[in-house]
């Protein structure tokens, strides 16, 4: 099977080397140098200061995302919460969930967020902004330039979701002002699901200790005390850790995240070319496409079936929208070990494939 | 590296070259067709009713444990909680942080239950009773049919935390009335760390149902909710439950639980009878073992300094102990693949340090 869904990606060779060694005990100084390594290299990459904390949570990237709002939002908090598809609703339903005050900047599926959106939360008395820096359901990649302008104006608290865009777009928590910043193991990290990893900024720890996490598993506290030593509270996903610490360094000594940032550019242009040039009843669905996936429309025939028969028929995972666009909307993938080849080959069935059904 | 710990342990090869592979996508029928089977084999190895559920969480024990807590308890019980070591003070610190009534029945280490003890708590007004039914950290299996009497007497809801024995000693979800049990993938499952597995009685069921979680991450009606579907409702640990189901399906294929469980039991009995003639400064600590884990009382050299010297020097990793046990204690794990053989390299490599230390 060749992988273009938006996660579980594919992994290099060496990731998956990894994942078929035995996993070793980890309540040891090799251990936690594994994870004081991978911690500064997160930090660089995404240029945090150097006081800045990470944590590495054993669960998906929506474990980091409740673990933010309940370790950094309280009841006292009013927050700007953009939906723009169902990880922005994600983050609606979390602020509902733990009773922390909020409005949606609710945007029409596809379509980035205006200025003129923005200007009318100004001086309303908003203390956070929520983001997911790209929607991975539409694959609309926002304007972190416009945002953290925006919160920096307003001073308001920036929390972003970059469980895909980190590795996959331009990401820097000084530049933009970001208080905390996540992202998973299975997006462009291209390791095994099963871990997140949250940034946090001098700003979130302040609001950290200050602030009772209602989950003991997932409380920062607790989990920062840990890193400390390089260790975390309860036994985690060891294996995709030492995954991500074998990633972060291999694209360090490559030249660091443009360079991991680029390659996914590159196969995402060639990817929409091919699209165009092909002649296939796709348009992009995105207006403001981001490097990690291309969301095409099909109103023509089912975006569920060639899901399902690029899956059966070809060997190739695309990977399928749900809700409202199960039947019009789906997804290529950029992220993880994928070449221009690749992009052929797909494009190559998906024309075969749509003969077919036409007949 | 050999690994006697009590997890992560080392997996069979069948399991490591599933963590090898590339993680597939998985909102498809054939991975859905994965976690029924795992729920049906599940079920069956802890003889659950039919009409009983299995959630797969991505996450520690601990995740598992507190969800456990959240979604089946409210203000309105009052818990006894047995507390013979770490893994009993977490329950404790759980029934504490969701403000659940409790009370602890404390024990000292190494220690089973009486039924003296028990009965002392008879009548009282209680609800609900939190066991681990091997405490990991000091390796003390409780007698189960003790507390399953007890319960039933007292018409308690029985939740058992099995991480550390589920498959290493006898469950039996219908005889004891075992209302949760719930255990990890990297104990004698042997598979990476990473996913916990909770089953559900319909009595927890019944109480899921009327019980709003406080964490959404970690709420049971949700995933129950996908379950139905074979699904989880965030990307779980794809590759962890692949291993998880192959591992069930050997087991089943092997004879099913009693083969493994015989096959602990030996080692752990052909372990403390070495130990007992070697003639080493060991005492058995647990007055009550399991076959999980046998637990060693080292008065007279750092127990800490035999872990870190077995690690370093012989390549062997046993389990360190913590806090008040640091340099008295430490644990020799009989789960994952593990052999004889490989007990007698680890009582030699034991001599053979002993004799340098005390020299």
């Amino acid at each position: 099977m060749i992988n273009f869904t938006v996660g579980p990606v594919q992994s290099p060779d060496y990731v998956c080397e990894i994942g078929g060694e035995q996993v070793p005990y980890f309540r040891t100084d090799e251990f936690s140098q594994i994870v004081f390594e991978s911690e500064r290299i997160m930090k660089s990459f995404v240029n945090a200061t150097d006081d800045s904390k990470v944590v590495f949570l054993t669960g998906s990237g929506t474990a980091a995302m409740e673990a933010t709002v309940i370790n950094t939002l309280t009841p006292d908090d009013k927050a700007i919460v953009v939906n723009g598809g169902s990880f922005g609703q994600r983050f609606v339903d979390l602020c509902k969930w733990h009773s922390i005050p909020y409005d949606e900047l609710k945007l029409e599926a596809g379509y980035g967020i205006t200025s003129d959106q923005l200007a009318q939360y100004s001086g309303k008395g908003y203390t956070t902004f929520l983001v997911n820096m790209h929607e991975t359901s539409t694959g609309v990649l926002y304007d972190m330039e416009m945002i953290s302008k925006f919160c920096k104006e307003e001073g308001l608290f920036l929390i972003v979701d970059g469980i895909s865009s980190f590795l996959a777009d331009f990401v820097d928590m000084q530049k933009f002002g970001i208080g905390v910043f996540l992202t998973g193991s299975q997006k462009a990290l291209a390791c095994a699901p099963g871990v997140s990893v949250v940034v946090l900024s001098t700003k979130a720890l302040d609001r950290v200790s200050k602030t009772k996490s209602c989950s003991m598993y997932l409380d920062f506290s607790d989990a920062l005390k840990n890193a400390e030593r390089g260790q975390t509270p309860f036994t985690p996903a060891v294996g995709v850790i030492r995954q991500i610490h074998k990633r972060l360094k291999t694209i360090e000594e490559a030249g660091g995240v443009s360079s991991e940032m680029n390659r996914m550019h590159e196969l995402a242009v060639d990817f929409r070319k091919r699209i165009e040039e092909s002649g296939l009843p796709f348009e992009l669905f995105s207006k403001s496409p981001s490097n990690a996936v291309t969301s095409l429309y099909s109103p023509q025939i089912s975006a569920y079936e060639v899901f399902l028969r690029l899956k059966d028929e070809y060997g190739i995972w695309v990977c399928p929208n749900g809700g409202a666009f199960k039947d019009i909307v789906f997804r290529v993938g950029h992220i993880g070990s994928l070449t221009i080849e690749d992009n052929k080959l797909l494009v190559k069935s998906m024309v075969d494939l749509i003969n077919k059904m036409e007949k």
